[in-house]
């Protein structure tokens, strides 16, 4: 590959978006190619995914069958975006990756992250990003930020404070545990 | 499980619908409480997944991206409707279950048996079939049979003749390879 692959991680509402946005600035102004993009979605058959996973009405979908749904849309948009944009040399800047699904799916929901990560592995392959930037926010303050800003919530903003309280210690554990190129900021 | 998950195989256009049907009819006359479903869908959430799976404009999908739909299909359908019919004693039988996917994408779409099978797992555990019927229809009669009763085809359908033709190897080898209790009508 000839770009290089960065992934953006942590709750929702801990500026993840703010931050990139002042990313690609910057790396645009020293002349790199950047693309700036976000799971679940990107790309048509992703956002249709996006929609299933997400829809507020779908209060009965099981923990599996929604790692299921955001390892589908991660798959269609890595193949249709993200590796074509690596070809040609950009510099992929990604809200959210396989990590997200560690952290929400693999603990938040209690499937276990080596579970979630081997399926995933089905999905994406060999395709490990180059660099991942964890945004360290507490979630409590992380919601508050999305309620304050009155961006409407969805599915997964709407699941209980336990739900968010395990995903943030699951972001840890990830951090603390495993090999992956996490930074505080 | 107090009941008995009996599932059905074949190619489209094999005859599946119209013997399940008769199936179910000899069944409950010998007093037996029986539910007749299929995949993908059967439920809210995976009649969701099924329209994305199968709509005809999706011509970009990728096979890993279809494989996994399928998975969370099946995964919700299971949840909410075969596991619950087969713990009150019902016979469920089902149209389609994971030899499905062993033979439309892990041989048609060429992603490997073994590797579905694997990701088939995260999605369906230990759930396995007490019985499956394979209906043995060469692939071209199917094909004809579907366009003569002038069903709407979808996205699968519409696919070429060499995926059709290798997705009926695919099931052959299955018959043959695996331990599955097939049974060749």
């Amino acid at each position: 590959m000839k770009g290089k692959f960065i992934t953006l991680e942590g709750p929702d509402g801990s500026g993840k978006t703010t931050i990139s946005l002042k990313i690609v600035d910057q790396l645009e102004k020293e002349g790199y190619r950047v693309l700036l993009t976000r799971e679940p979605g990107g790309v048509e058959i992703a956002e249709q995914i996006r929609n299933v996973i997400l829809n507020k009405e779908n209060i009965k979908m099981d923990a599996k069958t929604e790692a299921l749904l955001y390892a589908a849309a991660r798959r269609q948009h890595l193949i249709e975006k993200v590796l074509p944009a690596l070809e040609k040399g950009y510099i992929v800047i990604c809200d959210r990756f396989v990590d997200s699904s560690l952290a929400y799916q693999g603990v938040g929901r209690n499937l276990g992250i080596d579970k979630v990560y081997q399926m995933n592995l089905f999905a994406i392959e060999d395709v490990m990003p180059d660099k991942t930037i964890f945004f360290d926010i507490d979630y409590q303050l992380g919601l508050n930020r999305i309620k304050k800003n009155h961006r409407e919530s969805d599915r997964l903003d709407d699941a209980s404070d336990d739900f968010h309280k395990k995903v943030y210690e699951g972001y840890l554990k990830i951090c603390d545990q495993y090999s992956l190129s996490l930074i505080h900021i």
